[in-house]
């Protein structure tokens, strides 16, 4: 395996593996998946997450689904593909790199001449995902952390790490970078109800890398910005419209505290996370099932004849972003088109 | 059992008997306390806890001490009662009124002319307390009544309703009236975090009293007061000193939220609550264990290495607040120390 990779394509098997990450930070397991069904469960049961690790997943999908369709004509192996890259697109409505590393592979086998040749250009064209998605995170890394002071701590939500990326992270890459740079960075890591990612997975991954973090929980956050000197927020985004930055829930609630406390709040996030056509009304927002809410490990804590609510996503208008940090450079307010379309503010 | 009572003296075994709400809503176990080391523990665990019912089980708990008591000589027998009260007092700093109801038993026993005397005055006293406290809830619950629309939702944090008193509640006190008087009020608990009082306490008693109630994670509250109409955010409080409220971690978050969406913030405790020559700065805020964040149920969430923090309060400064309801009326702003000593706003 390799150590800092979370998802990958293995040439010897021809299938997907990676890091469970359900059972993280207790079993470190990496699952081989063979086909697009299972692939739709491992993303639909979050063993995968994080937008860019979706991306690479979507197009590491389609890639398979290809490897493994058995049809002779290129016209009925297409359909046959084309139809389980509906299924995976389906299993998460909010998050666009999905769909994104879906497109660029189905658009790269359109061109081919054969069956044969339609396999290979979706793997090479997922591969290349793969490795630009790496390349990508270094360069949010070296963009944001020109953002951070020598010494600092800083607040994040979620995880917007390697293991939502194929390796290194976007807020956590930028955090990363700014350590590799030789600042001192404390991180506190909000942990993220229903699913603790920040508990279980940022927690696990900066403490392997032995960088400072301290969970605390989601309600906390607000004290701790009144109490303690909290130098920025940086979170990751689902999907970037031109409008809001659609985020696991809970980050709208950061960027209006982050607000009233006079702390800056920056997005890091990649361009295949930008929908800048798109309107903040016009997206769904994926209901997720009453079961994260109602119980933890072994046990149920809401009483059965009492209805929760479980959106995984809120929203959080560009107002109250401070800058969104890309491949590309940095984004500044107030966030013009031409600006959401160039990945920076010259 | 009392079905509306949480905690009661129980004459015939001479016990405070409770509810313990560890195991609430899954189990509704009552506990017969027979010792002030016992109620200590059992204060600490929080299967009794909630800011009036601290002061009930304050005041009961010096009656159980005293009852228990076999020193013949008067002054033996006080100083005897006096170090389990401070055993008991030791137990959460940050509560006021769990001294408050201490210290009432403790001052009716001085003027005793013999130990049965005491032992007589500690358990009137204290009986005094635990009956005042409900004729209390129902006042507060009338004048909070009266700041509710007819038809309403409102956010409540943490639980501040029965189960935190000796019965009826204060924030859920209000509710309660509310609905008794015939307005239409749907109720959001956030579920509270790290000990989840909300989706276990709230949740169970409001369903049981046949009021709508829908859990929601803390980290939720934001999304919903962006995107949906919340009429009121009302909770209790552990203590208010001259400048601030103290309640749960998270109550903070939700006032500043409630101020930048224009959702009055409502504060609903009896005076036994005040401190108001308190200043906020010189409260010390109980910071409990470790398990309560990193572990839910049987499983670990936080690795190992990874440092929690775990304050089980936050200070809420007066500014955020629209309206303390007492026993004796609604404080409304700028909170002068008159109107915070007459627990009302002429």
């Amino acid at each position: 395996m390799n150590r800092n990779a979370t998802l990958w394509w293995d040439q010897k098997t021809g299938s997907i593996c990676y890091i469970d990450q359900t059972l993280l930070p207790n079993k470190e397991r990496i699952v081989e998946c063979r086909s697009a069904r299972r692939l739709a469960k491992a993303i639909q049961r979050l063993e995968i997450r994080g937008a860019p690790a979706l991306g690479v997943a979507g197009a590491f999908g389609v890639a398979l689904a290809a490897s493994r369709c058995r049809k002779k004509t290129l016209e009925l192996f297409l359909v046959t593909v084309a139809r389980d890259a509906e299924m995976l697109r389906s299993t998460r409505p909010t998050a666009v790199n999905l769909g994104w590393g879906i497109d660029r592979v189905l658009d790269a086998m359109k061109k081919a001449p054969d069956v044969t040749g339609a396999q290979e250009r979706a793997l090479t064209v997922a591969e290349k995902i793969y490795r630009e998605d790496t390349v990508c995170c270094h360069a949010i890394g070296k963009h944001g952390a020109s953002l951070l002071p020598d010494s600092c701590t800083i607040l994040t939500h979620c995880n917007a790490g390697a293991l939502a990326c194929s390796s290194w992270g976007t807020a956590l890459g930028v955090i990363r970078t700014a350590v590799q740079a030789g600042k001192q960075v404390n991180v506190i890591a909000c942990e993220t109800r229903p699913l603790l990612q920040g508990a279980r997975l940022t927690a696990w991954e900066l403490s392997r890398d032995g960088i400072p973090v301290t969970v605390i929980t989601d309600s906390m956050a607000a004290h701790f910005m009144r109490t303690s000197k909290i130098d920025a927020v940086i979170v990751g985004a689902d999907r970037i419209t031109g409008d809001a930055v659609f985020n696991k829930i809970g980050t709208y609630m950061h960027a209006v505290l982050a607000r009233y406390h006079g702390i800056p709040f920056f997005v890091a996030a990649p361009l295949s996370t930008f929908d800048i056509t798109g309107k903040a009304r016009d997206i769904v927002i994926e209901e997720r099932g009453r079961d994260e809410i109602a119980t933890i490990g072994n046990r149920t804590f809401v009483p059965p004849a009492v209805p929760v609510k479980n959106p995984g996503f809120d929203a959080t208008p560009l107002e109250l972003v401070s800058a969104i940090i890309t491949e590309n450079g940095i984004i500044r307010p107030p966030f013009t088109m031409t600006d959401l379309e160039q990945g920076r503010t010259k």
